[in-house]
């Protein structure tokens, strides 16, 4: 039986982030990564698969960024893990015996109890290249593509879908259909989410808007047709791809009898130990709290994954050295022209959460003069809580930087920073890089919620 | 005679910022600024009039951004100010009664007492439109032009001037002199001032490092014809520009008996208060002490000026409401296609006032995956102190967003973040605007210093 300091079952953002900053730390100490794919998709880039890089395997992360560093990767499924003797053990491999574990075994896409969901052609984006090309076989001969869901994931399929139909085939249509009244509406303001409804319909989709799904139709042979709303409308498809969130994948932790939660994953501390003191887990499979409120949270994210593995790997040799700070949620997205950038609280949710709060908005071209090649006008929105004048929330629409801004506010927020400290601080800025020095977004933001505290 | 309640002598970056913040928050005071220029050029923009914007005109700051705001603008000199009458009064204009005053008259570019350096077509990059527009006629029928000085300025003018040169001459030659043996080594790691070199050198500018000028040479008419070197090179010249820096513009303020010093400005406490409770200052002309040290610091930039004149406005009516935390020092510029962003200590700096300190880099492309359209490998280099694990320098080199992920270091130096915060903090990414979640090099980087220091 092989044996091994280190077993990480899960070879995405949170696996490869807990074996490589493993074997940094400690370099001596044996590590295995088990993945039950044969290569691991970058995740967030699985929708540029289909419009921009047009082939699956340039979606892949390398693998040699983690063999590379010593760590072994096996390519396999988990059959058993008995914590009691600490051995894991499949099917078609040897059993690995090891001294701590980590559970990096992600999520898996939500599929809803629809009628019709079983039917040919309709596609839950699973995490598996070869899973991937299926889905990349049927979107080339499709011609009406319907995308359930408008948060990030079926917007960036919905655009990019859109850009390769509009290729490879005359008279097609790509269709969204979104729950809410507003694409991305969970991390993003409204009115930037209305851009990038904009910015899709300039690609040519359809937006179905407050539209809920009833049931899906069958041709003759089985494959799908149609998408019917409950509103009676009912939308051509010959491809449906659902893009309506992931649920932690916890079916492992569950028969190893690890402490689980249902909706949150494999029960973790701060620390990211589970209810086993020799088993970590991090990533989309692992509870998370709200940065915020220390309540539950749902936020599943690489960047949260990515951070949580540093963390996790930290304390497996050394307990209880660092801990996570809880799920921020910061993101950014690119749609048509428009870049957009989220961090913490948007206005609906901090209002929902009976928060007092005072916005502050700036808006201003991202060169200096406007009149620069490349200038786009840049907008900033950040909510302040009213009690202490801390930032709870900022948001960015506008050129390509915006992801970069959306983290200096996520900084901002995680050091717990003021308008006031924001309004005062000293930004770096460049005629051809950002906005002018007079009319820097986030200081001017942070300033006029200052100007209304004072008030 | 006019009567204000304020009255801001300068209508550049401080002033600008001084006046609109005023009128923001007390919309009923009257505020005229004083400018000695028909019009305000864009400062930081200078550069880009020459290879890019092609023309003086689409560089000036907009007068509307302060006359809609209900400021009155005055373009004059200003004679004298007499602080006990408080009274503005010029040559070619009624004087203005002020109740409070700010000065905000700037910089005005060095220029060394060189052999020659009073012959024609010699300039120095003064912030008036004609004067910029006399520099771009000369530059269209030279051929050999020379820059003296690889800081900012100067390889922004170096690189624009080589752009219109290619374009509209043949046969010419642009030439960057620099004492140091690197260019912008007063705020950049050398290894990113060497790329910055590269750059330039695609550009076809020769570069002259570690030279020093003896004289410049004229010819028959009194033109300038050569640059001589101390090392006994000479390099033609038709223009020559000079880029070595700027000292406080301080003659009115000491006219007005206001308390200066030569080097640092106009004496100013943390408020922007001078030795005059009446008179505030803002900005190039104003003193500085360092965020880190509490020295004096000689670092001018416009986005200083723009948050000391948030600064100035907010105490105006209320004293002591608002401090600077001392000037940080966060830069941006790109250069060819590469690039670069600073804040706070370089190595070299670091080492001068004896700081120990670690170093954390990381290099990742800006997209992930590294195939996507308009990658480009990103490199960021942090310095931490040894005895806290404080930021104290943030460096990065490589795609456009290169200046907010200067924002996103200098913000957290501001807010005194440690390599263990920002290696445990969550960013926003995205496949088309960012480095991977596992591998955003601000984390990264950080995480490998925060290594070291455990080690």
């Amino acid at each position: 039986m092989q044996q091994r300091d280190v077993v990480v079952i899960g070879g995405s953002a949170a696996g490869l982030m807990t074996a490589t900053t493993i074997k940094r730390r400690y370099p001596q100490k044996s590590v295995t990564v088990i993945r039950n794919v044969s290569r691991t998709p970058v995740p967030c880039g699985i929708p540029y698969i289909y419009g921009t890089l047009r082939a699956v395997e340039k979606n892949l992360i390398p693998d040699e960024m983690i063999t590379n560093q010593g760590i072994e990767i096996v390519a396999s499924h988990v059959e058993d893990v008995d914590r009691s003797s600490k051995i894991v053990s499949f099917k078609d491999h040897e059993s690995i015996k090891y001294e701590k574990l980590v559970m990096a075994t992600g999520s898996k896409p939500i599929v809803p109890p629809l009628p019709g969901i079983e039917l040919e052609n309709v596609f839950a984006v699973a995490k598996d290249p070869f899973f991937l090309q299926r889905i990349f076989s049927a979107l080339q001969v499709a011609r009406d593509v319907v995308v359930i869901g408008g948060g990030f994931i079926g917007v960036e399929m919905a655009e990019q879908i859109a850009r390769l139909q509009a290729e490879i085939q005359a008279d097609t249509q790509v269709s969204l259909i979104e729950m809410q009244d507003c694409c991305l509406s969970l991390a993003c303001e409204k009115e930037f989410g209305r851009e990038v409804e904009e910015e899709l319909r300039k690609e040519s989709v359809a937006l179905y808007l407050s539209s809920q799904v009833r049931n899906l139709e069958a041709d003759s042979k089985g494959k799908v047709k149609a998408v019917c709303l409950s509103d009676g409308n009912t939308v051509k498809a010959d491809v449906v791809i659902l893009g309506i969130g992931a649920r932690p994948n916890i079916e492992l932790a569950e028969s190893m009898g690890l402490k689980t939660d249902p909706q949150g994953g494999v029960v973790v501390d701060e620390y990211m130990q589970t209810s086993d003191p020799d088993v970590y887990s991090a990533g989309d499979c692992a509870t998370k709290f709200s940065f915020f409120t220390g309540k539950p949270s749902g936020v599943r994210l690489a960047s949260i994954a990515a951070s949580e593995g540093l963390i996790a790997a930290t304390n497996i040799f050394k307990p209880k050295t660092r801990k996570t700070i809880g799920a921020l949620g910061a993101f950014a997205t690119k749609v048509g022209e428009r870049s957009i950038g989220a961090a913490g609280y948007t206005t609906a949710a901090a209002q929902q959460e009976g928060i007092e709060f005072v916005v502050g908005e700036a808006s201003s071209p991202n060169r200096h003069p406007g009149g620069l090649p490349g200038s786009m006008n840049t907008k900033v929105k950040m909510l302040f809580r009213k009690e202490d004048g801390v930032l709870i929330g900022g948001h960015v629409c506008g050129g390509e930087a915006a992801a970069e801004m959306a983290n200096v506010m996520a900084v901002a927020m995680q050091a717990k920073l003021t308008a006031e400290d924001l309004a005062t601080m000293q930004y770096a800025t460049h005629p051809l890089l950002t906005a002018a020095p007079t009319s820097y977004q986030i200081m001017l933001a942070a300033e006029f919620a200052a100007v209304q505290m004072r008030g």
